[in-house]
């Protein structure tokens, strides 16, 4: 079919701006997890009047009571335990159905085999959530996953809200509801980052690392463990609709709802509010790993990695990126100046440095443009013999000697016209004595300019380790400016920043708008479709097809079911590409002309599209029309589909069209 | 050509033992730099009476004498200056030439307008080396350039060591000579390390973050700036043959010798000294900064990663790759029990990072192999109600509660006999307050594990960055146990390690010995050689050629001239791999049949020598058997070859051998 065909392809279609499919179908509905996340009381089960001051010794329900007194919890705080009138001050109840009052959530620090009963009679009384500690639940199989079984059930049939088992639990900072197992050090630093991580070792981890290393404040702590009630997705919702949240970031095992993360995802670009996640269980091992850390199902990384392409969610690789991608996302001066764009301007006193930080921008497609002639000029009359003209701007000795050259050389790169963004090598994490150092010095200077410049300022230390100077840090945090460690980390945080902005602006376009949905298709005989079945199912989603093969790009495109997503839509180029280097873009159904464009240029073999050894380009444009198609069937037939291979699809010339010229489709019994 | 073919290789060849083919034409030389790096007496230029106490007013003179003073330097100390008889407790002489004792090294601490005519002075004067601190020489081009062929004049024609310009000199620790332009803080920490850097100011950075983050001492410290006299590739000699130094470690903008590189790496190799090489320069802008901060060549990034391949030189990249990779090769406890090998235990509290670090393992190559029957039999008997029994094994709370489980699950991972190396991850960088912190009591226990166990063990943190605690540091350290930071560097320094053993096992077999050099070729007349004589020059050296392409896969073979290596063996698969992808693999001539086994084997296509879609496996031994060819046609030929081009070559099924269908050769004028 070309682009200029008389088929049409809207019979079935309406088009409207939705991302997900199922929506017409299924309409997503979101729970409110209020009770659980900013309770307006709360019931602690398994605390004591017996308990050790020593930290460790401590029951996790004192400690939860402790925490809530400590931050200031504005509630009500319950205790119940038949022994008991009161613990640590707080009213005790023999269980939860004698407490005359009403209840928001409760905290169970109990063994795993009481916790399906309690959280039944706390359902039964009228409890709306529950934070549940223990684990020994879906994560060991067997009885553990009976357990599991019955708090979903409750979540799912009573729509109670679970947090847990096996995790941390809630800490809501602004709300003063710390509903959290782990104890709270002093100085807790409150902001606007929404911390979700199923792991509540990585959570504390992660989140001092932000605190104390990154001065990045948080508005909530969630380790959500199995997930066994709210899921990841429904946190997600929560934060993008919380007014103290205006950043999400995430260690996630394995999501829930696939279904809902496109969708949240939605919500939150509209808002501008950006996801970052860092998603364990890429290969066999680690996936064996999640399942039976919180038992989770990692699922395919190739179709995560799709879904947060087309969702716009900041997908990171470690624990570092992770941190330094927030440090800059959540650095409000920052981001109020930054308009996109991959230009950066370097300042380094280090000329190796320099060195590095060009290949680690090369290396993640950052670019590194050269110092235009009026910044040249600007620098010969502002710095007289000062020879360098680069950028990377290699201030030299002469910086370190001249406490005048700093200002100047960062004053250059911030009036530059090519560059986005001002970065500056500054040692922060330097490990020797006060004397011997020279970062204070530049970063006071850095401070000062950023408070006047109207371009985006980021610092980096060359080392990732070593304490990071609060002298250094606080008063640049302040000014706007985030500190991030090693060139590396840098690059690949600015990479993830103009990525964002670039989806955010693509979004709003309005090839954007042009994401098609279909209803659903009439019942078709399970089994293969005999062939004449297939291609007229084909033709009905706008893809002509035909016996004989003309000459032109051989490629394969197809649908499989992900046991996580459902139908997805599979495409890449036919041979050694496909067979070798598994080169497949990957889309989840909902997919946009312009969403289509995107999965084809993520292949590798992309330049072939555009002509190599002598050929046309080929029909692009087509062949985005067939992803759309396929999309729109997969999302029509929904369930009853198992499999579809176009094999091959031939794309002509531009122009021209593409060609299916072999089919299989396989229908679910 | 089969590989059983009766044609012969060897009437041109003489197997022995070199890497290098330029051996037999060009015979390495190396300098001994003794004088420059262990000197018996010093003279200083550029120190004065007038002397700031301010660290950073001080001249750079008397704080090399400062430097030398306060680290006991044995030898005699003289300075030089018209004004005085006496600086700092030194003679003092109005010029060199008036020093009335030997000198072994002069220290310039003076303006680089002064340095060429200085050096001269001292050669003429008897001396043989000296330290160039100042810039402005080849980097900034122009008369700096002037400048530098003067010195490198010096160093060529007459041998007079140098080392710098535009550097900050030689720090040489067990010898107690630190001709070092920069403070050096208390607590030095020598060691066996010797650290040779370009950049002055990284030169401190590493070293900083060796020692006080991993407790690594170091031999020496180099910073060589523009290398106009000693080359990077002389130092690692020097340090190959020290007794004090054991691990080599480098930050290289440019190799000035390249051709020494692979003769220093054998040696290295011999000596069971691993070389560690952070390159820097590998994109177009990272190669402007390198020239304009070291007048460096960085060279082509492909032919120097096939250079590292091959020579067995361990090439990292970023600095704290460098840093962890150095923490482990330089940890003698460890190595002793290191027998090579892949295969990692990982024992954690976090089950997040159980995940984590199983996708690190993963994506470098290592592998996390399941527990034997055996240890969990062990794990039953020793952890009872401990349901984990995976790899990475999940230490979970219990770990914490209970003292006993962190030693018993340890020595499960020690005893597991699928199990190379036992890793444990700790946070020796916990921000938090001592008594929220429980890495000390797992350090000890591995400590006490580590001292009995006959198997490597190894730590890391999940987060890299915060102050490392020292409590927990350097009981590990001593105990034979190195620190690293974060899964990913843990993991690739891991897989660093393994590759340099699997290099080493290669080296050693009797492969490796049949590498083969040539005698100079007679002269072949300039411009591009008639089909038939090219066929020729390639039938002399075992490539049967023929004009009609039989079915095959079809490759390119080819040598072109680098910059810096000279002709190098280029190979790839004709189409779009080698287009599109750049699938090239690269081999530095004097190649045995092993490297070029290797070179095919980093080829991204290489599977599809084995067969793919349904075609039998190809005549790897054949192909081999051309490189090898090629590579003894490029010594031969050596500067008359100005390219050649073998397109397409056809590897026939096993057994059937490698015929070139098509030849262009250019021969130089």
């Amino acid at each position: 079919m070309g682009s200029d065909s008389p088929h049409s392809i809207t019979p079935l279609l309406h088009v409207h701006d939705t991302m997900s499919t199922r929506a017409p179908l299924e309409p997503i509905v979101w729970r409110d997890l209020t009770p659980l996340i900013a309770p307006k009381s709360v019931a602690i089960i398994g605390a004591s009047q017996r308990s050790s001051s020593a930290l460790n010794r401590e029951p996790r329900g004192n400690r939860v009571i402790r925490n809530l007194k400590n931050f200031g919890y504005p509630g009500r705080i319950i205790t119940v335990n038949p022994k008991y009138t009161e613990v640590m001050d707080c009213p005790c109840y023999p269980e939860i159905a004698a407490i005359p009052e009403p209840v928001d959530c409760v905290v169970s620090a109990v063994p795993n085999r009481h916790v399906p009963d309690l959280l039944e009679s706390a359902a039964n009384a009228g409890v709306r959530a529950a934070v549940v500690f223990a684990a020994g639940f879906g994560e060991i199989g067997g009885e553990g996953k009976i357990r599991q079984a019955r708090l979903e059930a409750l979540s799912k049939d009573r729509g109670f809200l679970i947090c847990g088992p096996n995790c941390y639990g809630v800490l809501n900072v602004h709300g003063k509801a710390p509903l959290f197992a782990s104890a709270i050090p002093q100085g807790f630093l409150a902001g606007s980052v929404a911390l979700v991580s199923q792991s509540g070792g990585l959570s504390t981890t992660i989140a001092n690392a932000l605190m104390l290393n990154r001065r990045v404040g948080l508005s909530h702590i969630v380790s959500c463990g199995n997930q066994a009630g709210a899921t990841v997705e429904e946190y997600f919702n929560y934060f993008v609709e919380d007014e103290n949240t205006r950043v999400i970031a995430a260690f996630v095992e394995g999501f829930k709802q696939p279904q809902k993360l496109l969708a949240v995802a939605r919500k939150a670009a509209a808002r501008n509010k950006p996801i970052i996640v860092l998603k364990g269980g890429r290969s066999e091992v680690s996936q064996r790993a999640a399942a039976t850390h919180s038992g989770s199902v990692a699922g395919s990384a190739e179709i995560f990695d799709a879904a947060f392409h087309q969702g716009g969610i900041v997908s990171v690789r470690s624990l570092n990126e992770l941190i330094d991608t927030v440090s800059i996302f959540s650095c409000d001066g920052f981001m109020k100046k930054y308009k996109g764009g991959r230009r950066i301007g370097v300042l380094s006193g280090s000329g190796g440095e320099c060195t590095l930080v060009s290949d680690a921008a090369a290396n993640v497609g950052l670019e590194v443009p050269e110092l235009t002639e009026a910044t040249k000029s600007q620098l010969r009359q502002a710095v007289a013999d000062f020879g360098n003209m680069n950028n990377p701007l290699d201030g030299t000795g002469a910086m370190y000697d001249d406490e005048k050259i700093f200002p100047r050389l960062l004053q250059a790169l911030i009036d530059d016209a090519h560059i986005d963004i001002v970065t500056i090598n500054i040692e922060a994490n330097d490990p020797r004595p006060k004397e011997l150092k020279s970062g204070n010095r530049f970063s006071a200077a850095t401070e000062k300019a950023a408070t006047s410049s109207k371009k985006p300022i980021a610092c980096f230390s060359s080392i990732v380790g070593g304490p990071v100077d609060p002298e250094i840090l606080l008063p640049l945090r302040e000014a706007g400016v985030p500190l991030m460690e090693g060139a590396e980390c840098a690059a690949v945080a600015i990479r993830n920043l103009a990525e964002y902005f670039e989806f955010q602006e693509t979004r709003q376009s309005k090839a954007a708008a042009e994401a098609g949905t279909a209803s659903s298709h009439e019942k078709l005989p399970s089994g293969i479709l005999p062939a004449q079945s297939a291609f007229r199912l084909l033709a009905e989603f706008g893809i002509v097809v035909q016996h004989i093969a003309p000459e032109g790009i051989e490629m394969i495109l197809g649908i499989k079911r992900d046991p996580l997503f459902g139908p997805v839509v599979l495409c890449g180029f036919g041979g050694i590409l496909v067979e070798l280097l598994k080169d497949v873009a990957i889309g989840i159904p909902g997919l946009s002309r312009a969403q289509a464009h995107n999965m084809l240029k993520r292949l590798r073999g992309f330049p072939i599209l555009g002509g190599v050894r002598g050929k046309p380009p080929a029909d692009v444009g087509a062949l985005c029309g067939a992803i759309v198609g396929l999309s729109q069937l997969a999302s029509s037939l929904g369930n009853q589909l198992a499999s579809l291979d176009i094999n091959p699809l031939i794309v002509l010339p531009k122009g021209n069209g593409v060609i299916a010229v072999d089919a299989l489709v396989q229908i679910a019994k």
